[in-house]
């Protein structure tokens, strides 16, 4: 029986300020990328998330990014990469805290924002995440893009990366993804998108932006839960992937 | 032979601020209370501290505080409890993942500035603390001060308590020390301070401000890294108690 | 013809979050109590939000609070006075550049949350804001609590005060408001609350939880834009006001 | 009789962290680059800043950056141009509030660090810049290099731009800054820097790495305030141009 992943980012508010419905997605995912307190999440918010997400079963990873809350971790700083090291493994150490204090732990690691688009080609950013996590724990799991030169670190030093796909994105025929400043990049149907998530894990493949097919790796799929229609769209996602027989579970 | 804890609080600094010489306390003191990120201390900046502490032997303890990088975590906050204890178990879980990259391991757990001061007497913040250390481990020791709630609260939960006095402060007759505000609350000669804790730790008494003896508990000795002098002052504590025959060390 | 103004928090997401329905509140009050970056409001948010005021001919104020994101400045902090009041001067100049950006001005100044609470019978803090106001603009006027301490301050300054009442808060006998942390202390029904409204703006008096009638100074009514239901209650209480031929006009 | 200014960044410091020797640097500066909270400057510190500069005679500059005190304001970000014009218009808006308080004002407006960087060839951001300038005042000068595209906007703007160099480091033919990162990019003696100095204010001219003869123009002198040496250095140069019989006055 073919399984996959579902992972969606949580914890994303600050103080006063909400962002999702993470009880909702909680009962959606499977993997739950959980903010770090840099770029989103304080922490007596991040101890609740941990809580939920522990109460739900669901797996708990460290969703690490810059820090900027004005930002929300999605504008690039030329972080030094020895303090960008040193910013990741802070981050996480938080989070295992919290996480422990959760009766959980954290699973795996996601970069964030600007720090997950910049480590797909920035070398020197994508060695120092790499870096922090491998000295954290070795074992840790990496969640990504593939072919971004943050997988080819993270292998480099013998970690275990784990490749996503994107429910809601539109694909450039060379797999990378569709800017946001282009029309069509982001895909709103629940059903178009939940019918094109199906395809892609039994397949592994799916339909570019000019028409074309093209090969994708897929061992976890992301939803995002903050946009307009998002516990929907979530929903759409995994009711077809159950329909078509398809476990979800979190990645090994 | 009577063995006693020098302890300081080191990587106060952030960013391009530097504040106390760092190097020159480790190769006094016996446990380095190292700031956390909350009142001081950038990740970087940290995870060099933490560094030097393993190389040099010095053991590592975590000097949590209020979240107040303009106020140097000398302002009282009146953060509710749920939330410091969150704050407090994210700072250690951020130290003890630097700590142990660095090879080391966080010991212990001290609380900064006006959070030291307010959880002698708040008992909500004092359970709040005690609680955050008790989930991250039970058997975590606390520094603090003799006679606090926070004392009370920790060994409520069965933690270990460390008693500590301060090397170069002014006590009241009740055990308190002297308010700041206060003439003569500060002792500032090297030989003067080294002779009173020589006699603090051999005899567990004091004289207070009013010229009666005091009885004090001592398992550590806090001296100062960052005010004028502050070197001179430890040098000389520390030179004073081993010709007096007493065995610096981390306590157990 | 009776007159009245009509103001409420706006301006207070911050970076990616949202909090209340700015565009709907600007239709409704006659001042706005925009933030200033402290407790809440990044620069750009900001800014749009005095280009929306001034848009709408709705008068801005600066609305200043502790330097706290995480506790939205509803933390009381113990600032040294002389901080407080720098603080407070910057806070005002910040908004007073982006409101003449957007063609208007800072028409007044109300504290925020904690502040505003504490002020109330904290004459250090309460000098120490009144005094950085009276340094910007002796002319300035203040919106805040009759009978507090900070109006003492601000009027023994020369300066202007103006007594806001609450649409949706109970009063005790003293005509200080009912905790929040009491049941009854928050009124819910839109209908209740613009009746109250309506009766002290003409009458002067209003209900105390006791069930009897206190007198209550008002020149300016203040309706929440956060809460749920926030914008049909302000809503209410306009279109009764005016129903009773009530002018609702900023203060002079 | 010539007339050149000498202008530092003073104020850069934050909360109980201090950085260079700002009242020494006053009785040698003309003019005063005082930070505005982003990258460094609490708001006490640059109220007492700028009451300093008003009682020493020196003019305010509002020193403007990244929102970013990690990084001393040092690294690029990629902020959105409208979020950095709302950015630097609310940073020169609080520093003007602190600066009246003090009896003086800001006379000026330079952009800090990776910002001054920057806009010398990102147009975006240079832009964003002058426009924020041009929008709180068309009459505020801006002080930066002769050749950045921060200078042709704010020329199209119709603004004042003063053109500075830099006396302690090396140039290449091009007339652009060596890069800090090559041997000899920073000039350490004071006598050679104040000779330096010297020649290209009388002449206009600088002998630049390559040994060949370049031209420069200089309105304004930086001398740095925070590098070991800064005092003196900057001493050598003041001394050095009145000695050669050249006025040292703020720029008109």
């Amino acid at each position: 029986m073919p399984s996959v992943d579902l992972n969606a980012d949580l914890g994303e508010g600050f103080g006063i300020w909400e962002l999702g419905d993470d009880d909702a997605m909680l009962e959606i995912v499977t993997s739950a990328n959980i903010a770090c307190g840099f770029h989103a999440g304080d922490p007596v918010r991040l101890a609740t998330t941990c809580r939920s997400a522990a109460a739900t079963g669901v797996r708990i990873g460290a969703q690490v990014g810059y820090h900027d809350l004005s930002g929300f971790g999605r504008r690039y700083i030329d972080v030094d990469p020895e303090e960008l090291t040193a910013d990741v493994i802070y981050q996480i150490g938080a989070l295992q805290a919290l996480a422990q204090a959760a009766g959980s732990a954290v699973g795996y690691i996601k970069p964030h924002g600007a720090l997950y688009n910049t480590i797909v080609k920035n070398r020197d950013q994508a060695r120092a995440v790499a870096a922090a996590v491998h000295t954290v724990d070795p074992g840790m799991p990496v969640l990504g893009l593939s072919g971004s030169v943050f997988f080819e670190e993270a292998r480099r030093l013998g970690m275990r990366t784990v490749a996503e796909a994107f429910a809601d994105r539109a694909y450039r025929p060379d797999g990378q993804l569709v800017s946001r400043r282009e029309k069509g990049a982001v895909l709103l149907d629940p059903n178009q998108i939940a019918e094109r998530v199906a395809t892609m894990v039994t397949s592994g493949r799916v339909t570019a932006a000019d028409g074309s097919t093209i090969e994708v790796e897929v061992e976890s799929v992301c939803v995002h839960g903050d946009s307009p229609g998002a516990v929907e769209i979530a929903t759409a996602v995994r009711k077809r992937l159950l329909a078509d027989g398809i476990e979800l579970a979190a990645f090994i």
